[in-house]
């Protein structure tokens, strides 16, 4: 599978943006946000909807609490879960640095990591290459001693893992928190009140260009930006140059955390606070991010099953994400031997399997003119040119199922996307809207969600 | 729930045991084969029909390869997986008793598991209270510095568990290998063709009553036997002091590995070899242990998804058993830090929860006069007074379900455990055998595995 | 250098013991103390006067506190120091079985201590094949996994060091405990007032002679003795085997801790208390030891240099010994990376290299009817057939030197060590006792001490 | 003790530097060598004569081969030694900043150290406060998580032993290197032939000036140069900011690598090559650093007593160097654990307990006329306004002690170091020149070494 942008398609957004007062196809962006925020989303990303989240570091050495990934940040705040763990395991002089050399990731196979990505349908992997702690997975000249490299793996795990990933054609989208809780010179910037920039100058941008330098990401997924203005981070320049000259202006996607007061508002797409649950259909592309387990993005040594989300719960909150417009951004925390948990494997596998079923309603689908509706049973909608798909959660406990919104016509036909050639009985609710169908038995889904597709419909 | 033998039943038992030409109850077994394999099976046994068998020990740390209890082993005959994985991540002289220290079980709470075991529906627990490494799961005063109090854990985890699931009414079983790969002891009484026996004076045989005595078993599943004959084990006279004279005399069941030879021969019921599968209904009481792991007892972690059992495939093979008159054990292997993988969690609980609709055709089940037949699906039969229970895998394809063998009678009822107050439209097929059954819409089944009753059958 | 025991000698030592009532030399020594108290001691060992004596184990890893190798027991006996130090260097759990993978010996070239011991002018060696903490310094079979081999060094110590120290003609004395601290069935027949003798049978006694007969050791240091009487240990018993069967029955030496009340009063020489310092000349041969290391037996690693022995200290601390007929064993505890600290090898090589020039004076001397006098400095005696040798420390302050208590006669002569070949001026100092001696510049001594020989005199 | 620079002596300094050429008192210094050379050594330097070096960092936790500071450089220049040792104790991919967090320093106490630095007579020590590896011994803003602080000891190393010297009246030396052989920034400047400055900006002055401010030396001994030009190191900047402007500009002194071609040249005093030894008294103010362990500055747990200095081959290097005009820095690298190895203190006391005796011969002397002379014995002189000291290794063997150089007269008067108030006997050799001295007995010196006073002498 390849996903280019077709040039048709660039040559429309040219024109589309210069019409919209943005820089069109010649033109440059100008580093501040009104010509940034005009740039049009690259295509490929409300296509894909689904992608997986990937949350690896020296946090995944301790594994342990409550966002594990925060577990620096906890212990030197002295929440008791971590100084508890420390003290009951550790000598008492022990410093989070120690942990480093622990993460062995020898298991660490990225092959085996994209395989698994591939399967669960995803079409983008975003994957943490430095997180609040400051530890780069990949060798950074500004990060010494404090890198994938020096220490721990040994080795570069956002190469590895690019590589293994763009083999399987799928889109590598790349983390990077902004902000380093304990970073001196983040430290003395903040002290400062922001006035000064030297933790900006010599770690955060430097360390920015590398990336997309080096490995040359379809998406930055910024992070830790909420202490400082976008002025102090510099992230308009950052960004015109981004789509201006970096060598994946034309493709990259970029999300909204640029700064304190940035999100939901700036930027590319939305993902506006974590877990951002929208009531009703948004008029700017976002993203729900989700971790699989309900307590954690860094993996979590005593995680219990019960904080773990089911199948079904994942499929429900997915559709709900699609049909408004959203595009779900699933996530996983790796052991520090690098390991994928079997149940996060399942649950992803699971994922892929009811996609590869009913994968026609959320690829490339967009929201349609009605998002949800509740009759005999809830459903979901979501729509390809004049074909509508209709999601829902459990089977329907009596027959036929009504559904009062969609508007049949002379062509109209419905199959269940379990049964492809199947066409279903249906007969019109009322003369102007809705309809009643005839359900076949039910087909085995470890989802619990079926979905029918309705053709010629409006 | 408490499972005591009643007094009347225990009474029977010494009638019918003196009748066929046991000891009765006044009388004592002899250490002699023909007396102690009439003793009859302690009741609970049969009844119980589910376990969970529980790996744990050293060789949890490095925690990988085929059969990871056996790493040791492996390693030391230089199987190349184990030899690399040395190699790649150990200095050189390291040897296997370098790893006891890290066997931290830092998070083992034996409440969890037991929690976890108790909501499997399985009625026993087998835990390794020493594998063929030797390291004794309890302070065994003949295993210094070799065990779980001085090293590693520090904690008596057989007393812990013991404990905890007591606490919940399941039975406890101890599962003790007779040998030790590399005991100083056991090398030397091999190299002398087992003519001297210091290793059964003063490791095996200790140990045995230490444990016995100390947690009071209410089975002892025995291992490590095939080596030496069970003469030099002295089997015959521990059994004989274990059925006499132990505290757990009335209750101890025993399995069949107890000498070269022994196994599907002696002993209580049989266990014959791994994973044994007989083709036809077995004359004598009969377990088959398996793992959830596929590839190994012992946890491993480097275990993917593909190697663990399905839950349907767990369901289907424990019905199997049932259905040919034996128990099924099943295992799963913690992991170094006292965790259960959550993925071993959902399929003990799922289980659980198949058996909570379906355990009346299970627990305290007898073997019916047919254990399978196959008209429109294939069916598994048990049997309880006069009560017929027929379970199949997979939804039937088309109406009606045929059943050739039960025949029915005036009072015939049919339902279907998920709804126990539905009766069921049936007939019969033919006028001395089988009935047609009219089938109600699927209900969901994660294990996709149903149970009909048939009340009023022959 | 060879040490043989001439058989003139022995047949000598024959006759006379059965005059005294011994077994003579066709006779076999029974297992009393009578008989065997009454075997004469190897020649060897009073010739030899000086050994030296290792302390190493698994305490050699801590390394830490007033006599490191009893730190298991200060710590279980909550002794603030090492109570502490663990608080501060190790996570709560640690127990000191943990320590024993970090004895990693790295460093230990057994040919490098040899080398060592002999350049200290010692005639044997005394290493410690196991402490109170029951680790054994070479494969046991009865100390599984809690031994040299199986964790930590991974190499036969006492093998390795025995081979290095006869291939330099030094003789091998095995330090052995009887009891250990924390050894389960030690404990139970502690707990029983020693009636039972599990720990007797089954670890001290197997182990006794699997070191006499694996490496036929000239010398047993028995220890741990003083909890229990002999009659518990089977001493007299082992004794017995050991003078009339073992490989080393003529040639072995002991001393006197063979269980409570014997130290002193049995055995072969004396030990008597640790540092036993008598004031007059014992009518029994006896040795005294004394660590460099003024603080402990084991190695520190936070030994300060005040609390080291000097060279002077410990060259008059063992002529003083050797002039009262004491045997000086002087200790040193190695690394546990398998280093001798520095400061250890330079005392070592310092009592060398003053035995290079006054060694004459101490090996095979005897105690000389007067052992010291103090008249212009204070000075010992030893003697040698007609010569009798007086020692000083510091340099006389004025001439000339008198000594009152030889007795002069015409062939008398008298010299420095230093100057073997250069007579000194020397005259009566009265008609029947005493002289007056010219001393010549006095010579570089980094020990402080000097001797003068005196030929002739009685 | 305290060493202030008196006014009037400050006073003269600027008279002098100002007729010279040099910057006079109000005058600042430029940043170029003219007038950075003219500035005038602060007088304590010349008159402390004596210094203690001490290496430690990362490098002392591998601890191994020669010259084991360079460890990490000789590891990745496949020298054989280290490879082996790494091979034979590490796993495979163990790299060189996984030993950081076990450089643990438990043992450290500064105070300990001050009392053994000041017990050796030393005036000053120096401290590396980060090596060529480029681990600080400080918290170092630019150095995040290669520091003492973040990983191993978390302490500042450079800040508590500063405050333990100084509350001894010993001056503070700081060691810093300027190239890190590894550091991303440095090696990036390398490769542009040091067109850029990257590593300079934000590592090397940063870190320079910090040191500084923090601790305030009085000595910076900086190395680490040799690679690229004082013009790259922004060298003359740094020494015309810190002789006008750091808070230690009037008492601060610097050696002399400041760059590719600068030593024995530009600076300070001059270090010129390691162990550099003039044939003659050279014209410019030097110094002579020597290690204890005569194979390495960092700690060696591989040491064998024949690589240390003995005691006497120390005092006769430091007779040596300070009879020539040098000032003497002794060097001990402590052990990872924070302990100095008792046999260095040992070497310490030795040379504070002859200094104690002799030091009036060193402290604040000048070099005489002539530096040695060999008749009876070899001579090496020191002198102090009038008198002259000469000191000899050995005691003389024959009477009397001849000396050819100094020119008696009427008021010359002759005493032994030892004996301070015993003047000896002496007679001139002939009429102009030359002395016989009749030796009195020869004192006791562990040293080997005697100092004669000649007071009234030419």
């Amino acid at each position: 599978m390849s996903l280019p942008i077709r040039p048709t398609c660039i040559l429309l957004i040219c024109v589309i943006t210069l019409l919209t007062g943005g820089p069109g196809c010649s033109a440059r962006y100008e580093d501040n946000w009104k010509s940034l925020d005009a740039r049009p989303l690259p295509e490929w990303y409300d296509e894909a909807k689904i992608g997986i989240f990937v949350h690896w570091g020296v946090f995944s050495v301790p594994g342990f609490g409550r966002f594990s990934e925060w577990f620096w940040c906890w212990w030197r705040q002295n929440r008791t879960e971590e100084v508890e763990f420390m003290k009951k395991n550790y000598p008492p002089g022990f410093k989070y640095a120690d942990f480093a050399p622990q993460f062995h990731a020898e298991f660490f196979n990225p092959d085996n990591w994209a395989d698994i990505f591939k399967a669960s349908g995803a079409r983008y992997v975003v994957f943490t290459s430095k997180h609040h702690e400051g530890f780069t997975n990949w060798p950074s000249p500004v990060s010494w001693n404090w890198n994938s490299m020096d220490v721990g793996p040994h080795r570069d795990l956002v190469g590895e893992l690019s590589a293994a990933i763009r083999k399987r054609s799928l889109r590598l989208g790349i983390y990077h928190s902004l902000f380093e809780w304990f970073h001196p010179l983040f430290l003395s910037d903040e002290a400062s009140g922001f006035k000064t920039q030297e933790f900006v100058a010599r770690k955060a941008l430097p360390e920015l260009v590398d990336l997309v330098k080096s490995y040359k990401p379809d998406l930055i997924w910024s992070d830790g930006d909420w202490k400082a203005p976008d002025t102090y981070w510099n992230s308009t320049q950052f960004l015109a140059w981004l789509y201006n000259d970096s060598p994946v202006k034309d493709v990259v996607v970029t999300n909204d955390r640029w700064g304190k007061g940035c999100y939901c508002k700036h930027g590319g797409y939305y993902n506006c606070a974590d877990r951002y649950t929208p009531g009703k259909l948004p008029t700017h592309k976002w993203e729900k991010c989700q971790a699989v387990d309900s307590l954690s993005w860094g993996y979590r040594r005593n995680m219990k099953l019960s904080q773990v989300m089911t199948l079904p719960s994942i499929i429900k909150d997915m559709v709900y994400v699609v049909a408004l417009g959203g595009n779900y951004l699933l996530n996983i925390g790796p052991m520090s031997d690098g390991m994928i948990a079997p149940v996060f494997e399942e649950r992803l596998r699971g994922l892929g399997a009811w996609l590869k079923i009913n994968g026609e309603a959320i690829y490339a689908s967009k929201p349609w003119r009605v998002q949800t509706e509740n009759s005999t049973v809830t459903v979901w909608y979501t729509a390809k040119n004049n074909t509508v798909y209709a999601i829902f959660f459990g089977w329907p406990p009596k027959q036929p199922l009504q559904l009062t919104t969609p508007r049949t016509s002379g062509t109209t036909q419905v199959t269940l996307m379990d049964y492809p050639n199947v066409p279903l009985k249906w007969a019109p609710t009322t003369p102007t809207s809705g309809l009643m169908i005839l359900m076949p038995p039910m087909p085995e889904s470890p989802a619990n969600a079926w979905c029918l597709k309705l053709e010629g419909v409006v």
